[in-house]
């Protein structure tokens, strides 16, 4: 790629318009747009609440084969295409993920596409962007602190120091945090108690955020979240200790979905990012059903590959929030294939069919496992300079082996002049009336058996091993009123097993929960199945050492 | 106070002028104002640096008496008294500190005036603002971050880990965190050591960002940032782990200064807040400086009684910035007066002319201070409605009797027509020519000697008390090179004594001096002279409990 232009380069150089004049094409009045700068803007709830009711656009998925070192250009895509859309005549808008702040210091930035499929102002958004995850962050530790004060003052709800589940957030990568003593020091500062921080992405107020209808809902969300137990393990809620009103205090403007553009000037959500592992991983609830009142096609992503992503913005977000998605794009790129075929990353420029034939069978998995939730697919061949031709047939002919059609896409060199085949085939699938959405299960099956379909249907696995201790708290959470949830499944996102070495299509393995938690205020059971790092750490070099604003004010080592 | 209508009331009720209608009175054209929203606004860099060698305004420091639970109104003065001079045709504007979030989850919220003279949007201001304090933050805890990780990896600057300096900051009330052990939970989450969190306020970064003249020069003072020592005791900088160019990325935005406006729609630049004891307790210079250029009076407060926050106001602030103050009011109530000449808070309301010429010998000992710097002094009685004639006119008296004047200020319930005397005086002191501002003691001046001569001139006390440890340690750092820096005293604000109990205008008593600790960065030497509280706690009925948003989308009970 070493012929291109870099991403910042390119995206210093875009010619934004005024964040109003973006708006004003979506048909949002100025007075119901909250600038934050010349380039950034709040929706306003009036305008949110008067535009409920209204006819809703075409939803398309973007998704992605399982992820590899190789990179896949998921966000790339996703904005490309909605460029592409606007480019052939469709009103499109995107709506996509909010970048955590912190992992941007240790190794790199960059959560706003790429190359000529961008979102901007990209600084902005890998820095602070408009104050939604530190609000969150507060929000977050309000409860906290609010939990120890209750301890310190009498513990009158006799909260058991010893199972305090609601830890604090700070949006770093900070691993002395993970894991704490704190009210140290004496009597005045409190009961001295194991905790930690987590990033503030794993906060469950953000997965809360991101899955609220409004302000009274969000509110009644922030008040079911447990915060520990009693002795008796009876829970102990944010209600009781009155937080949920403040909180919702400090995350009235979070609520609201950001505006702002893509290089192409086309209009772009970017709003909430819950981790795609404890979490649901999806851009909020609220951007996505305004941008359907806004824009004939809305084109949105999920986190990870489809085995994760996918299945959780259908099981969870689709499903709680009524949205029916109309088509879906898979992105794989050649290399990726390559990976999954067996081939080092050192070896990836050299062309390799037979590796890329191997590397399909990952690919066509995630296609039949998008069409068993009743959506169309697509697969988005998103275009590297080292890709031969051979190679791309080789993606291709596969991809219509399994009745299905892959595209290859150049927005990333291009912009939106090089994904039109691909809009294209989406305005067709999507007007097509194929798509007839379902969850892939309903929410009166029992815990267990959710965990097992979502094994046995998605990641092919042969069985699902719970201990005893596992299986009894999914039968308490039932009898507890919770048995509806829909279950988050926190797995590697490498591989369609719990290993994350095992690439392809892999079948008959075993997924062994290890634990499961009841976030009861976003709505869905978390189930782990491996090591899941909530507090990333700084690698030896951080990159925070190359960042720095230049003689000019820019800023370099971002990205 | 009951027949008037609430702070929040009269706030809510606020006619708001678009803020770039604000901006542009004072000559900044729209594309050098950044919008937060329609009624906040950043001064672009460009436009500051642009601004640089006009003439400057004149400079109204607003002070006051040593507060008392029964309250003096200092913010409430300055906001009026900048209205007021707008009102007798002066090209005003005032420049104050941006609140503290955590503390109005506590015990109360309002830190943008009272009655008719508020800074609005007051919701805003009491939570995230423009973000400014979530970036000191994300800043400060980048460098914590950075440090344990630089021990993680190997720790080549051999900082011993018993003797790190830098703690963690959150904005938030949470005496949890005030004493912790991090790093816990084994080898891959680092080396465990005791550590805790302060308030952001309290955070050096808060107090760098307020000294800065620029981006340059910030990035300058955040590397000299002292994070810990080594075995040898040398120190280690913040710029030997590479954190100073990362930490001014994330400041970038939140050095502009905050433009908003009065209830009667003049403009004020709230920013920066550090706090008051263990730093200079002022709003920052960027602001302070710009406001210069841009209106013929720039009226500003500084924190605590005149003991503390205008000493360091002109010891720390003007002698750093080049500032040079032109008159100063002094602000006390009839009702502070009562206190300090012994009466009991809930005696307040009866008449009692002895203990107002008692307790006035606090406001003269604060008279003759300011005198002492070469500023003109005249003292505003912030009008209660309980007080009498005969105790006004025996605060007018006395204040006679010192040469000076004191004037009666209705402007809480009036606004600026409540506060035209007072304007007319300043304005009358400002153009006088009488001032002659110089700081109390030379910067070459031994530290030690600096420590006396507040604690002689200012406190009048008879002695300054120090081990031999404190004195080792003020004189290796002048071999160090930091014997030029002023000093920042540490020391209850409720007496000019270290004895927050003992009121009025003591003399002789003694100066016990605890700790010294320097601030590298930020640029003075911290003299602790009591307990020094640097993250607060929560009270046994936060006011969270009572905070949410109304049915009409209003915050209820922040204030």
């Amino acid at each position: 790629m070493a012929d291109f232009t870099s991403d910042i380069a390119i995206a210093r150089a875009a010619s934004k318009k005024p964040i109003m004049e973006i708006g004003a094409r979506l048909g949002i009045p100025s007075e119901h747009l909250l600038p934050y700068g010349h380039d950034k803007a709040k929706v306003s709830a009036e305008f949110i609440a008067a535009s409920k009711g209204g006819r809703d656009g075409k939803l398309i998925l973007v998704t992605a084969i399982n992820p590899t070192p190789a990179g896949e250009g998921k966000t790339t895509t996703t904005v490309g295409l909605g460029d592409g859309l606007n480019r052939i005549g469709k009103k499109a808008m995107i709506c996509i993920r909010e970048a955590s702040l912190g992992p941007n210091f240790g190794i790199k930035g960059g959560a706003a596409g790429g190359g000529f499929s961008q979102v901007v102002p990209m600084e902005d958004m890998n820095l602070h962007f408009t104050g939604d995850f530190h609000a969150i962050t507060t929000a977050h530790n309000l409860l906290a602190a609010l939990i120890d004060n209750h301890i310190y003052w009498g513990n009158e709800l006799n909260i058991d120091i010893r199972r305090i589940a609601w830890r604090r957030v700070m949006d770093m990568n900070d691993r002395a945090l993970r894991a704490i003593t704190c009210s140290l020091g004496g009597v005045a500062n409190g009961f001295p108690r194991e905790t930690g921080f987590d990033i503030t992405v794993a906060s469950e107020v953000m997965a809360i955020l991101c899955l609220a209808t409004d302000l009274k809902d969000l509110e009644k969300r922030l008040g079911n979240i447990i915060v520990g137990y009693r002795r008796d393990r009876s829970p102990v809620f944010a209600r009781d200790l009155k937080a949920d009103g403040a909180m919702t205090v400090l995350l009235r403007d979070a609520m609201q979905p950001n505006l702002v553009q893509t290089l192409e000037n086309n209009p772009a959500f970017v709003h909430g990012g819950p981790f795609a592992n404890i979490a649901h991983g999806c851009n909020s609830v609220v951007a996505t059903t305004t941008a359907l009142k806004l824009a004939d096609y809305v084109v949105t992503e999920a986190g990870f590959g489809a085995d994760l992503g996918a299945e959780k913005f259908f099981d969870i977000k689709c499903r709680k929030a009524g949205l029916k998605p109309d088509a879906a794009v898979i992105v794989a790129t050649v290399r990726a294939m390559k990976m999954n075929g067996g081939v080092k990353k050192d070896d990836l420029a050299a062309e390799n069919i037979d590796a890329v034939r191997k590397g399909c069978a990952n690919l066509g998995r995630h296609v039949q496992n998008v069409k068993k939730f009743g959506v169309p697919v697509v697969v988005a061949i998103n275009h590297f300079v080292s890709d031969t031709e051979a190679e791309i047939q080789a993606v291709k002919d596969y991809v219509a082996t399994l009745g299905a059609e892959a595209i290859l896409c150049r927005h990333w060199a291009q912009g939106s002049a090089g994904i039109e085949d691909l809009a294209r085939k989406v305005v067709e699938l999507a007007e097509s009336g194929q798509a007839q959405f379902a969850p892939l299960y309903p929410d009166d099956m029992k815990l267990i058996e959710k965990i097992e379909t979502i094994a046995t249907e998605i990641y092919h696995a042969g069985e699902v091993i719970a201990d005893k201790s596992v299986r009894d708290q999914l039968r308490q959470w039932e009898e507890q009123g919770y048995g509806h949830l829909p279950i988050c499944m926190a797995k590697t996102q490498y591989s369609f097993s719990t290993d994350p070495h095992l690439r392809g299509a892999p079948t008959g393995h075993t997924v062994p929960v290890r634990e499961v938690r009841l976030s009861a205020g976003a709505g869905f059971i978390v189930v782990i199945t491996g090591e899941i790092m909530t507090m990333p750490g700084l690698p030896r070099t951080p990159s925070s050492e190359k960042i720095f604003i230049n003689d000019q004010g820019q800023i370099e080592g971002l990205f």
